[in-house]
């Protein structure tokens, strides 16, 4: 079992029925897990605007009013998700990006990291890559430092195969874009139960993101305008 | 002056200020323009459940009684903002796939193609690929077959070059969904006064796309799991 696989085991394990009741969690903290997990199913579902806090409230079993003793309202909400959403693949990200391994290995490994969360934790990484817009400017800033963070490990692993010679001279920010745009897409195509398996999704598009930036020895790349 | 961007020249002209009035188009005809622009403009800023159809009149100097003259609904002017994008790209694109060069030659100019119809029509573009899933039921299949439509063409080139030997045999679906991933996800950080000149990104973009499929003769390319 891979570092990635592990951790997407552990990260899933919450989303679990009961799980958070049941677990060693304390009850309070329990609650504030169901709350935030049936927000994001919900942002996931009818979009950020349209989920109301009765919504939610009526969700996991509670008066508005006692949804306000836990939370202190939907943006704060959407902003929890989303930091919590990265928590989880932060770390993992890291050491990915800090492995003493061939970039293009890294960004294999990367690809799929990113692939597996997804499908694991769908509704927060949706949250995480459709509803960041929605975030009031008082939280906007914290999330992109933190986004940002986690795309610069995606830099950071083309830079270092651009520099080894693994992949072509480019530029690094476009590069980035290009395979996050890749992977990102998928909260708009992939269903658990669609055709793909996982496994086939992630081999095939750490494929294509290595392929993208492959440095073929000298081979005509097309005409760069 | 290539196809595309002789076609984007005509496509972005009633975005002009006041193009729709001055030009031929009858004085009706010219109000249903402005309409459908201020509306994409409107969708692409506050997003399609924010806007409302007071908004929309107020932006073109109408009450909201006169709008509902022009057009149904909120609903329908999306659907039309979404029919008139394809409407403009669709021709270009099956002109470009039917053509007799290379498969990687044709899927750089689709990729190309895609990037600067976005660039240039980029309200229009935003809604078709931000709020194509606000549509309501009666007006989502006709929606989705035509955008299909466009994808199949990006299947299609993709298609053709693991028939040629130009591409590594993959699945087409998967490839094509990792490419329009790529270039759809401009919406999310393409600003037109950006860093990157519109030109460069179109290049590197189309290098990304071929390179992420070429056949390099037999040369691995990683574990396949």
């Amino acid at each position: 079992m891979t570092t990635e696989s592990r951790t997407l085991v552990r990260a899933a394990r919450p989303a679990e029925p009961g799980a958070s009741v049941a677990g060693a969690i304390a009850p309070d903290q329990g609650m504030r897990a169901r709350i935030l997990q049936a927000a994001a199913a919900l942002f996931h579902r009818q979009g950020f605007e349209r989920t109301t806090m009765q919504g939610i409230a009526h969700a996991v079993g509670l008066t508005k009013g006692s949804l306000y003793h836990h939370i202190r309202g939907k943006q704060a909400l959407l902003y929890e998700i989303l930091q919590h959403t990265l928590d989880r693949s932060l770390p993992d990200l890291e050491q990915i990006a800090a492995a003493p391994s061939p970039a293009s290995e890294r960004l294999r490994r990367a690809v799929r990291l990113h692939i597996f969360t997804l499908m694991h934790d769908r509704d927060n990484v949706v949250c995480f890559i459709e509803e960041g817009r929605s975030l009031a400017p008082e939280y906007r800033d914290a999330y992109l430092e933190r986004r940002d963070r986690y795309e610069a490990l995606f830099r950071r692993i083309i830079d270092d195969g651009i520099r080894s010679g693994e992949f072509l001279p480019t530029d690094v920010r476009l590069a980035g874009l290009a395979v996050l745009g890749m992977v990102n897409w998928m909260v708009r195509w992939y269903r658990p139960d669609g055709r793909h398996p996982a496994e086939e999704i992630a081999s095939r598009f750490g494929d294509y993101a290595v392929g993208a930036l492959r440095n073929t020895g000298g081979e005509d790349v097309g005409q760069r305008a």
